[in-house]
Order: structure tokens, then C-alpha cells, then sequence
């Protein structure tokens, strides 16, 4: 490892990303590894490890395990063997780790479940961005994340080829039903939305029905969001939408096997919860090929 | 809210679990919610809320759910409608939370994460445990925890009726393929366990063959893992093992469709990864009632 | 104090916002008083300390005060008698502590710091609203703030009747001089911008020239931000970009003796990182008035 | 960068200044720059970007800019042009970052804002020691520091030629006039600080007029404090303290237009909040000039 | 407990004891409580639980412990029997805790681990300060405290009787044998500091000989630290001292055995590291006496 | 030091120990040194500090105090010169650390208080280990360890050849006397844990007579925990627990004088608190030899 190659990079290094890292391993790791340093010892000789796909699988989380190993013993010394975004077979070598072979069993655990976890969100997305190729339509995460996992999920999502919607409340102006109904409609919502929010934001608002998409385009919002429709009754919105230069989201009952008709209905995106909030770990694992 | 009723308890009263929530909160109301202050307004009129299971679910993280209404707004007055472990039906009112509108808003998200994939470990539990019923084994959950829950997701696997292996590397010696390897062999491996781990622990055991099976029974292990037998092997390896007062634990390919035929194979405990790591998120909305 | 009304809300309730005020705590307090200490002790008679302004001013900061004399000790009530945004004259009084006169002594300083600051922020933030009054101008913040103080200070803007440019790096694209080179050239940099940002975000693009501006508005930025140019070539910038419906930011060098003439120049933005970076603290003081 | 020239060093590696660090790390960069990534892309080629002063300056706070840059991408490589303390001119070179170009732009305002603030203190007790050149006074800080800064702010006091009063109030005694009260006199309040306090500390007591001056010297003060008097004043109260070996320090409405007459007094010290507590933001650009 | 008995208060309050006390409760309790959950039931019937005296002792930490019975559940209720700094014989009721079975017992370990502690840093800063009772000298501590429980194990010290030395290496100038080597001899060194240590400080300046002694007395030290002397020649010293009104410190080899003729030989001070860093536990239980 | 050297290794890179070591050096350091500032400076020539005991002692806490240095100042180089666990004669040399003078110096007590206080819990743990060699008996650690450092006292126990009870809460079965009444017998107690806890641990129950010991034998407890017998009285319980294959433990005024008689009365385990809760400081101190 060449000192203009640090483990600890790119997301990894973001101090609430540390803080999440230090939560895995105190809760793992807190109280030592009583098996390890029982039989093998923690001060075992060198060993080597290799971070296989036990699937085919899109790959995220390389920065976040390469940390982990590094705050667990900073003398392993790291190999990336693949990209994050990358689409790898069964069998793919992921990452090769070299350090004392106590410290590679204590940090195995917790650098897997990472990455099983964020390759899992990019490998979800890398398909529902295939369902949709070829049409015009992006698929776009929400806020149901993993609570800590925000900014590491979001980047899963990227790098398995569909698109972020907004970060945070912070972030964007998403006009929800609540909203429109504390501020006495539509048009009332939006226009105080447009008055107040910062300029850097577009204005998006939730409508509900035909009446309500007239009355936010009418009210000039910049995207409106279709919740629950069915393909053809979004097909019919988006006319309407794109006739006035509004962009048009769907969201609501998004699956692998709806998620091409939305496409095909003419939104531009289309959110999905299960991006990441039912995202399946994909299965990775630690082989120890012995001395290194 | 009496004084006995404090919103923060139990788990959620933790420090590692407090420090959990505020990078949850950090990271989706941390910039403040720009819909909210700029429509409604953060000091608007009191609301009610009410949290609502939209599909039938077991329940788990009700405390960490109030926890982030309390941390959001202290003012906000939380009534718990239903118990971590209660099996509830499709529109099951659990959680009734009053309070300033914008505040209730502003803490949903998290609140709901939180309780969407709590819930999803319970429900997923619940299904294991009941598909197990009426035999002598227990399902147990395994390391593969979401990094930072490791506390809040065993105890819903409990909640849901499964049971829990060892908390983390300091409270079990489970001695694996690589530590046999590195200390020559099965009985090297538990012996040293056995001389060198704190008394208060059983010392578990990976077997892969007959062979390794009585090396560990003639070793005195206590308990044996079994990884990616089928449950005719099982059952074979059960018989020796049971002869000789130690357990046995299966592993390896557990799933819904599988988990019986181990059980009725005579295992003790079957350990399933994805009782944690692949559990997906239940539907939970929080639905505005109008003033408080 | 009710228990509808905890000396803990707002902003002060952020987990970010609480760390700020346990660096405070702990770099003024963390060693203990020695002189309260030494001669009225720790638990001194309860007493009452009045918050007040020596100058005339715009309140902001008032949620962080309560919040610094809750943590050092929970018996200490406290009573708003001004609301943030409120402008007050010389002698107004803006919140009356009671509680044991050592603990008012302890929290003094790094509460008034606090408020000293924050309204400091509000109060110019008055004047430079002032300034534009009866334009089309908003003056909108940077991010030139404190470090540690981003979502106070943005709030105290507000407060003072300006707006917020984009809270951070993740929450608006402004593409600035150096993305422009690195891309090689406006158009390009607007559009991988457009094609990769999330939808609910504005691409702002920085430019030098009528040439410039013109390339920004072919590309279809949402706002094009100039910088360092005179009010006379604002104004011929604004008729360009208007009327391609382009929103017009300006800065550089503006003051308060210049920002009037940006804004009736025809600029609908106008961000002045003065707001927060240069601040002077207003006079705020801690009257004690005797046993409570 | 050598071994022995680490990026984190001096204040800049205090735990809590690391925390303060973190803090405007997340705040600025906690959820990506959006506006680099979809641009320049997070992993530019290397680049080379030199902070210059803008304006002429006493420099602080080299140490805590390069921290900055280190825990974005600890791949940046620093080279320190100037050190703390050094008074420089407009164009001056300060520092020069090399490495990816998304992370130079990433760190650049974090690290700007660190910079221009505490330069800004240090640029303005340059002044303040140049207006005392001569004189037997020192001027002093006070604890009106910016929430979060204390140990960088004195730091960035003395760099610029001012000494510092107490760090905090567990560092120092000094009595005011609520003390005074509490303790029923100046002279039990002298007395019981003398008795209590540890015996490092000398015992500093504010003073209002020539009676309570004489009060503090029969009672044996170390320093006395004179609050809001004229010049003349303090001359004769000077001549009276140091009469008797008493240190003299006055405060209140110090500024630049009157910190001398103060020091031609007499005064021993003079303490001015305006050194921390408003001390304007100085100009510190970051300039990029292209690849390394 | 009435809303004015808040459970967390005095030195509890603190932010850094906060975090001690957090790395407390999850180091013990982070994994839940298996004995208890297993038998008696997180939600067990309430108790009530006393802390008592298991032999004479001074009482400090109270605070402290009572801090964490609230953070493990809000709903204990607690009422102090005792007061830092009273002297109990065995048997005293010191603290009665109510609530839930579960969470006392939960809570009762880290609660005890502090009482023990630093009520035992109480106990023998009593005995020290009997032990020189009626003779002009204070015993004081040192820095040798416990990581970690600097402030608390100094409001012991005060608590049993004794006094404090400087708090930490900010507080208090005191020159040792190294500073003096690398100034060149003690009065240089005394000069330096005095030139430019804070004047809120003493300058004590550690002598090895009667020769340092007269060259500290020259340079107008404050306060000498004589290291490893007999009292015989501390008698020497402090007559040459305090004709010269230095004040005279004695440090080394102290314990109870010998501190009364170093207090008899005229020394003002006497330091102790035994006062903090082997102060043996003390005997304190919680008994528990059935429903509450 | 090479790179594969690193100052941080071992427990000291654990998250929770970081956070304990920060908390030491924001207690001690974290306002600067005000005496070595203003004498030798904090940028002072390179010098070189021996690590030394200064009595006979057995060696723990080396990963921590370098910890310490390599945070203070990342140039200071390390030199291990002993390993945990040796036992070495007054006057060794444990560690040389080469670095600026100012930072060693800055850096010395916090190292020391943790090198004193971790290797004085293995000094007394070599003691009681060496007081039952030749016996069966382990002598074993407690949860009466000092609130923070329960993972280095427990390693610190390791290294002074005495053996581990239960790390805390969650990973040991401890049935004591409070959750046999709550539970109505030994039997009912042992018979839930064995249902509920996780396979992984053994079961162990406080017995205070003949008759519970019977019960809990009956019960199949793994473990009993006899509390305060007399050895004779032991004797007769270890041969009924014995008989059944029943481990026993003593606990209750075991010091270095009874501890032996336990050992020999068959005692498979013996429990001491006061191997952490009460065990003295050792002396160890730095000596500085001048430039590098």
C-alpha cells in the first residue's frame, strides 16, 4: 500500500460515516474476540484474505470494509481488486486483505456486513435500472433508508445505475398531502413553498387527482409527484405535466415487475422504497488462503 | 404522559442506541425541513398522529419510535397502543403521537424507519418460529446484523419468538473452520478454548465431517455447528451427538421452506442469517388526524 | 415551566446543535467555576437573572440560551419574554432565568456567547433585508459561516427577514469557475449537472461574461449566478436572463452601501457572505435581580 | 509530505478540536457535494490548489485548514508556506494542496472558513498589540469567544502579539460584582477565594470605585479589575495598586480608538471581548492551478 | 421526586462526565442484561433498592451514581439520604432508588462502580486531612487521577477534606526539572513564564536543592515545590521561603504515615498522588428490600 | 518505525477506547500547556523519553500510552521495549518515545496514569496469580472494574496470569440472590435462564447453603458461585458440585492472604474484586534523555 493509497477514502472518511463504523465495531468487537484470542491468538502470524461474490452481484461498500480492516489493525495492508458499480460474476475477487491473521477474523464479520448489505441496495438497483433501459424514465430512491446509512445507501443506489432523489428534509421541497392540507390546498402550498424555500430547490407537490395536477401546474410547481395511479392514468398526467414543462415522479406499489409500465406510461422518474428499505444482503464472503 | 411514562426507555434508553437515533436524525432533519418551514411552519397548530400497520406485522422498536419524537420535540405526548412481540392485523393502531404539527412531520421518517425494519426482523421472525412449532428446536439469529442494530435486531428476533446465539465476539466461543486450521485440528482447538475462555461461556464447535464430529464430542465441546448439511446428515450427526449430552446447532441454507425439515431432523438450534440481514421493511404509515 | 413548555426545543433539540453546546460546556464549565466555587458555592441560593439587550437589535438564539442553562442544571426554569426574529430596543428583556445562583453563574457566558452572536447574525441580516426593502431583491446567505454553526446561522438569517442560498454541498448545484474548467466550458458542465443531479435541485452556474451568460442560458440553467460585476452590468445580465426565464444571483464586494443598487438593478438574488462571516456580536447582557 | 510532517498536528490534533472539525465536515460535506460529483466526478485527476491571502493578514489556524484536508482524502499532500503568526501581504502564499481535484474542491470552503475567521482574530490583536507598542500593557482576551473556539481563538489571540486572560472559568478567579454581592463585600469574597481556591491561581477581584479598590488591597488581591473608567481614573487608580504590588487590568469600551490612552494609564492589562467576539472574517481564496 | 429534584445535576451534568458515564453503562450494559431478562424480566414488578454504607466511609458521587439510574430508565424514582462530604459510619442508608425490578438491577453495578470509587478518593482524602488537622497545611492532589474522572476524583479530594493543585495543564504553571533543563536554569524559566503565562496564574517553579531555591526566591517565584525532601530540610526551606513570601510545596514519598511532619515542618502545601491514584474502593452495596 | 509498525494497535484502536483516551486528553491537555508554552515551547528540539519502572512490576497498557503519544503529536516515534504481560525489575525500560520535546512533554501524565494504573491491575493479578500456582484454581476477575476501562483491566487481568470472569451483562449467566427471590427458588431461576439465554452460556447461580447448592445442583446449574464461605465449608460443597460435574466458583473476602485456601479447597474458580477495584498505582515514570 503506497502511502498516496489510504484505506480510509471517499465516503469512508466523512465523520458520520466514522461514527457509524465505530457503532459496528464496539457492538462486535467492544469486548474482544474471545475465540480468537483463546485458540488462535490475537497476535496470530500473517494471513491473507480474499473478499469473494458468492453471487453475481453489483458491488458497493469497497471504501467502507477497506476502513473497517484498517481500524481494527492499522497494519493490514489492502488491495481493491474491484469498483464500486462494478458487475461481478459468482467468484469475483473483491478485495485482498494482508495483516495479522487475529486481526483479519475480528474485523471479518463486520466489514461483511457492509458490504453484504450495500452491495445488496446496488445490486437491487443495478436491476430495476435494467427495467427500465431504453425508455427516458429514471428510478429514483426515497428516504427510507437504513436510519446511518443515508449518504452510504444513496451511493449504492448511484452506483447500481438508478438516480437520488432528494438527500434529506433539507435538501428538497416535497409537498405531501399533509402539507397541502394544513395550508388549505394546492396552489396556497405551493406558492408559499416558492416564496420561502431557498432558489437552489425545485418545488415538487404531491397531487392526488386530476383537479390537483391542474391546479399545481397552474401554480407553476417544478415536478409533481403521482402517488398510487396506474400506469394509464399516469400516461394521461404526464401529458397534461409535459404540455407545461413539469416534470412528472410516480411513486407507490414500485416492483420489478411494474416498474417498466410507469417507465412506459412517460414518467420521468419513478421512486422506490425498496431500493433500500427491503434491499436483500447479497452473499459475500472472507476466504483465508493462509500465510501471506 | 405521566411521570412514569417517560417517552425514552428501555433500549432505546442506551447510549450506543442514543447515539444510533442522532445519526438518524442528523442525517434526515439535520438542515432543518425546508417543506415543512416553508408551507406549514415549524410552530404550526398541534396535531395527532397516528402510527398504523398497513399489512399484518409482528411489532418491535414502539421505544425507539418514541425516542425520536421526544429527541424532535419534547413536546409531543406519545400513547403506545400496542407491546413489542404483539401480532397485530392490517390497520392496527399502534402508536398515537400529539404534538406540534411541524414536529410530528419532521420526526415521521426516522420514526418510521426505525419501526419498518424492526418490525420486518419480527415479522420475519414470528414466520420462523411458528414454522418450527410443535418440535424441539429453537431458531436462532446469527452475527448478521445491520451494523449499529445489533442490540435493537436481536431483540426483535426475540420479539418475533426466535431465540439468540451469542450477542458478538465476547459473549460466545465459536470456534470456526480457520481456527481449526490454525491451531491443527478440532481437539487443539477446544482444548485451548476450554483452558483459556472465561468459565461462564460454552465452547461451540464447526464440524464438517463425521470425523470432526467425534473428534469434538471426544474433546468435550459442548456444542457443535453443523454448516450446510442436509437433514438426513443431520439426523445422523444429532443421534452421536445427543449420546453424548452435546448439542447440536444447524446452519447453512435456512430458509422458510427448509427450516422445518432440519427441526424435525432432531437439531437444537438452527441458525438464519436472514432473520437479520434480508428481513424486508413492513409496512407502517403514519396517518394525520387533524388537531389534537 | 409546564411540561408542554421544556427549556429544550427547536434547533437546540438537533443532536448537531447539542454537540456545539457540549464543546461550549465543556471548554468554559468543564473544569468547573472556581470562583463561584471559592465564594458563593455551587449551591447558592436561588436567584433570578434577567437577559437583556444593550442595544438595539434582532433577537435570534433564544432556543440555544435555554438550552445551555437546561443542561448545566435542570432546576434552573426559564421564561421567554422575546421571540426569535423579534427586533428590540436598548433594554428590552428577552428571557428571565431563576434557579440557584451558581448554576446561573456557570451557564452565563456560554449562553450569551451564543445569543451574542446569533443575533449578531439576525441583526445585520435586519439591515441588509432593510436595505432591499420595496425591490424584487432577496439578500440570501453563503456558506461562509461559522464552522459548527451552519443551521444556527441560517436560521438567524431568516430570522433577520433575509433568505438561505443552498444549506450545503449536497443541498444545491452551483457550478462554480473551477467545475466550468474542469469540464471545459459552461454547456458541458450544465448539462452532466442536469443529467446527474437529483431532479429536486436548481443547476445554478457561475459566470464571468455576456458570453458566458448567454452559453448558461442556451444550456438551460435554472440560475446563473454573477460575480463581481457592477450594478449597471447586472442590469443588462437581468434583461438577458429574464427573458429566458432565468433566475439572476449576483455577488462580490456586496455591502451595505451597495446591495440597494444590485437590487434595483433588477437582481433577484443577491448573497452577501458578510451575513455570517463577519458578523459583529451585539450586546446582550445577564442582570441579576435577587433572590427569585 | 515526509513522515515526520504528518497533516494533523499542534491544536489541530486536540480531541476536541478534531470533534469541532467533524462537526463542520458533516455539516458542509455530510451529504456529498453534489455539484462535484455530477460535474468533475469525486475522483478528478490531481490537482494543485494555493490558499493565498487576499488582503494583507496575520495568519492562524494552518494547522486546522490542513486537517481539513486530510480528513476529506487523506491522499492531499500539504506544504506549509507560512506559519502561524506571520503578518503577510496581499497575494502571500499560505499553503498548497495537491491531490484529486474533487476533494480540494470538497475541503475548500471548510477549511477557508476556519481560516478566515481565526486569521481574523489574529489579524485584528496584530493591530490591537501594534496600538500598545511600547507601553508596559499587555491587551488580553477575554471568554466572549466564539462557542466551540476557545483553545483556537486564544491560540489565534497570541499569534497575533495579545496575551490571554483565563481560559475558562475553572483557570482563573476572578470575583465581579455578583460575586461581591453574594459574599456581602469585596473583602470576604477576596478572603474566601483565597482560602478555597487553589493556590496556582491568583485571585482577581472587579472593582468599581477607589473605596472598593482600597477594600481589595487591604484584603491582599492579586489583580484588581476596573471596569468602564476613564483613562484618568485608572491613573489614579493604578498609582494606588501598584503602590501596594497589585496588577491592574481594565476593561469595557476598549477599542482601537482608545486602547492606548488605557495603556498610557498604566494599566498592567487590558482586556477587549472585541478581539474574539467580532472580529471580522479576513480574505483567504483557494486558487486552483490545475494538474500537480 | 417534585420537578425542582431533578435527577441529573452538579458535576453529572457535565457533557464529559456524560460521555464517561455513557462509555460506563454501554461497556456493562450495552449487550442488555441476559441474567435478568432470562429470570426476572426486563418489565419486572418495582422495587426498592437501598445503598448503604458496608463501612465507614465519606460519602462522594452521588450525583453521579443517580445519573445513572435515570439514564437506564427515566422512571426510577431516587431520593439522597446523604450528601457529598458527609463522614458515615457502616450501615448508612445513602440513596433509596425506586423503580422497575429490572432496571435497578440493570443499572446497579455501574452505579456502585462509581459510589466505590470515588467516595474511597473521599474516604482517603479525609484521612490525609486529619492527619494534618490543626497545622497551617493543606494536603492537596496531584494530576495522577484516573483517565477519564479528573473532574470528579478533584471534587473528591475537596469533598474529603483536602484541597485541590491545578486542575490540568492549562490551570496552573508549574516548571519542572525538564523545563528548567531546557531553559537553562530555574531563573530563566521563571522569567519565561512569567512573561508569558496568563497573570491569572502562580508561577510554582519545582528545587532540588537550596541553591535552586535562592535563584527561584531571586527570580520572584510564586510558590516553590520542594521534591523528595526530609522534613528536616523542608524546615530549611520554608524559613528562607517565607521571609521572602514564596509559598512552599512539598511533594514525594507522602503518605499518612509521614505527611504530619512535613505539615509540622512549616510546608504549605502538601501533594499527595496517593489521594487519587490508589485509593483503594470502599464498601457499598445496594440492598434490595422488596416493592416499592 | 516502519509502516507495519503502527502507534495504534491492539485494544487501543478500539472505538470505546479512543473515546476514553480523548476523554483523558480533553481533561488534561485540552487548554494547552500553559507551562511548557511559556518556557520551552511547544515546538521545541526533538528529545528522547525513556519509559521506566521504578519497582518491581508486571507490565500492562503499552498500546494505550502509545496511543497517547501518537495522538498528542503523530511525529513522536515509538519504541516498544517490553510486552504486556512481562514482569520486569525496577528500573526496565519499557518504552522510548523520540519526538518534539514539547509534545513528550505535554503527553507524559496521561500516558502514565494509564501505564500506572493498567500495570498495577496486573502487578496484584501476578500476585494472587502466583499466590494458588500448583493449584487447580483460576483466579478470577469481577464486574468491579473502573467505570470505562472494563476491556483494559480485563486484558490487564489476562496479562497479570489470572483468568476472566463474565465481560459484562450480556455475556455471562449470573443468577444472584435478588433473581432467585424474584423468581420464587434456585430451581424456577435456573430453569428460566436455561429456556431463555442463549446456548452459548453456561448457567451459574449464587447458592448460599447446602440446600441451595442441592437445588441448583438438581436444577443442572453449570456453574455455582458459593459467596462467602469459609474454605472448610467450601471443601464440602465443591465435592457434592464436583460429584455432579458442577463447576464451583468462590467469591467473598478473597484477598492475597485467604486465597490460597480456597484455591485448596478445591475451588475451581475464585473471584476477586479487588484485583480491579482497589489494586495501587505502580510507579512508573518518563525520563528524558536529552535531544534524539
Amino acid at each position: 500500500m503506497s502511502q498516496n493509497d489510504p484505506p480510509v477514502r471517499g465516503l469512508a472518511a466523512l465523520p458520520s460515516v466514522q461514527r457509524l463504523i465505530d457503532l459496528a465495531l464496539d457492538e462486535d468487537l467492544g469486548r474482544g474476540d474471545v475465540t480468537t484470542a483463546s485458540t488462535v491468538g490475537r497476535d496470530a502470524a500473517p494471513a491473507t484474505a480474499n473478499m469473494v461474490a458468492r453471487a453475481p452481484l453489483t458491488v458497493f461498500g469497497l471504501d467502507v470494509a477497506a476502513a473497517v480492516f484498517a481500524k481494527v489493525d492499522a497494519r493490514v495492508i489492502l488491495e481493491r481488486k474491484a469498483h464500486d458499480g462494478d458487475r461481478v460474476q459468482k467468484g469475483a475477487l473483491l478485495l485482498v486483505a494482508r495483516g495479522p491473521a487475529g486481526s483479519l477474523l475480528e474485523a471479518e464479520r463486520t466489514a461483511l456486513n457492509f458490504m453484504q448489505r450495500l452491495s445488496g441496495v446496488a445490486t437491487i438497483a443495478r436491476r430495476f435500472a435494467d427495467a427500465v433501459a431504453g425508455t427516458h424514465a429514471k428510478v429514483v430512491d426515497t428516504r427510507k433508508t437504513t436510519p446511518g446509512f443515508r449518504v452510504l445507501e444513496k451511493a449504492a443506489v448511484l452506483a447500481g445505475g438508478c438516480a437520488n432523489h432528494r438527500f434529506d428534509l433539507g435538501s428538497g421541497v416535497l409537498i405531501k398531502d399533509n402539507h397541502v392540507v394544513a395550508c388549505g390546498g394546492v396552489r396556497p402550498a405551493i406558492e408559499r413553498a416558492r416564496a420561502r424555500a431557498p432558489h437552489t430547490l425545485r418545488i415538487e407537490c404531491e397531487v392526488d387527482s386530476i383537479e390537483q395536477l391542474r391546479e399545481a401546474i397552474a401554480a407553476k410547481a417544478d415536478v409533481v409527484l403521482l402517488d398510487n395511479m396506474t400506469p394509464a392514468q399516469v400516461g394521461e398526467c404526464v401529458k397534461l405535466a409535459h404540455a407545461a414543462g413539469v416534470i412528472v415522479e410516480v411513486s407507490g406499489g414500485i416492483n420489478l415487475d411494474t416498474v417498466r409500465a410507469y417507465a412506459e406510461a412517460g414518467a420521468d422518474l419513478i421512486s422506490a422504497g425498496a431500493l433500500t428499505h427491503s434491499a436483500p444482503a447479497v452473499d459475500i464472503a472472507l476466504d483465508f488462503v493462509g500465510a501471506s
